[in-house]
C-alpha cells in the first residue's frame, strides 16, 4: 500500500466490509503454478473468514494441503468521470472504493462444531430476516447436510484494508465530484457521496 | 466446473460481463510463494484483458517476469433465501451469479501504440459519455502520462464462464423464487429477475 491516506486498520471498517460484501475471492496456487482465483460467499467469524463449498473438486483438494491462501473483498462504489475536473484531459479519472486483503492458510473445517457454527453465522449476514432454524449438530435434519457440506477457514495471518473516497483530493475536486453523482443520482453514487462525507470533512 | 448447466462459452456473454463489471481480481503469485490478488478496473480488448497502475510496487514487480496469472470476474445478483423453499431448512439458501475466470500470462506493455489503445478502451468502457480526448502517441497532453503509467496485459490461454440463475431448479422453486425478488425490489433483484427470464424458459 503506497499512499497511507488509503489504508486503514479500523475494526469497524472490518466489519463493514465483510458484513456487505456480497462475495469475496479466496486465491489459492494450484498444482501447474497457476493463482486459482474463485469468488465465493463468505462470513468473517470467530477471527478467520469462512466459505463453504463441495466436499470434492479442486478448491477442496488443494485446501486438504492447508496451503498458502489469500482472500479478497473489493467493493466498487462509484466510477468517477475524468470530466470533473478537465473536459480534455483523461487522466483524473477513478474509482472509489472499499476493499480488504488477507494472507493466510487456508483449511478443511472437520470439526462438526465449528462447521455448524461458521454456516449459522454465514446466514445470519445472507439472511439477516431469519426464516430458518440455526445450524447445529444435534439437530437431525441438518445431519446429513453437515456431513455432505465443505467448509473452509481462511487464517488471517495479515490484514490491509483500502479506502478511497477521494481522500487526496482538494475541497473543490471533491466539490465538482459530488454535483456529478448527485447529478447521475444511482443507487451506488447516492452511497458513494454517503462515504465522501464519512471519510472527508467537507 | 462441475455442473454443466451453469458452464457457459458465449462471446455475447463474455462482452456482457467484461463491459458490465466495474472490476476483477487480478491473481499473481509472490515471491513467498502467496497468492497476490489485487481489485482492478479492467478491459477486455483485442483478446486480452488490460489493467493499469504505477511504474513500481509489488504487482508491477511481479509482472515484469511475464508471470502466470489469473483474472477473476464476478458479478453477484441476488442473495437467494433459503425460505423460498423451507421456512426450517437453511440449505436451499443460494447466490445467483455470473462470473468469468481467465489463465495466462501477465506481462508489462511497453509499446506506445498499444499501451494508448488500450487505455482508450478502457475510458470507452467506464466513461461511454465520452467527454475526453482519445489517448494517442502523438497528443502531447499525453505525452508524459504514457510514459508514466504501467499498462499491464494479460493473455488468454483458458476463458470459462459460470452463469447461475436457477437453471437446475423446477419452475415452482423459480416461481417462489420471483415472489420474494419482487417483493423485496431492489434495482439487483429486478435485474435478477431479467436474468433469471433470459437463461429459463418460463
Amino acid at each position: 500500500m503506497r499512499r497511507s491516506e488509503f489504508s486503514s486498520e479500523s475494526q469497524e471498517e472490518y466489519d463493514e466490509i465483510t458484513n456487505q460484501a456480497p462475495d469475496g475471492h479466496l486465491g489459492l496456487v494450484d498444482d501447474k503454478g497457476y493463482p486459482r482465483l474463485v469468488p465465493l460467499n463468505f462470513v468473517a467469524y470467530n477471527g478467520s473468514i469462512y466459505v463453504h463449498g463441495a466436499r470434492h473438486g479442486e478448491k477442496y483438494e488443494l485446501c486438504l494441503e492447508e496451503p498458502k491462501a489469500t482472500f479478497s473483498v473489493s467493493i466498487p462504489y462509484s466510477y468517477i468521470p475524468s470530466y470533473f475536473k478537465s473536459e480534455k484531459y483523461a487522466c483524473p479519472a477513478s474509482q472509489f472504493f472499499k476493499s480488504l486483503h488477507i494472507r493466510g492458510r487456508a483449511s478443511v473445517v472437520e470439526d462438526k462444531d465449528e462447521k455448524s457454527k461458521a454456516l449459522t453465522a454465514m446466514m445470519k449476514k445472507y439472511q439477516p430476516e431469519g426464516r430458518f432454524i440455526g445450524i447445529t449438530t444435534d439437530n437431525p435434519i441438518y445431519k446429513n447436510a453437515l456431513e455432505e457440506v465443505a467448509v473452509i477457514r481462511i487464517s488471517q495471518e495479515e490484514v490491509s484494508m483500502k479506502i478511497k473516497f477521494g481522500q487526496n483530493m482538494n475541497s473543490e475536486e471533491r466539490d465538482s465530484i459530488r454535483k456529478i453523482l448527485k447529478a447521475r443520482g444511482t443507487e451506488i453514487d447516492l452511497l458513494t457521496l454517503q462515504m465522501m462525507k464519512k471519510y472527508n470533512k467537507d
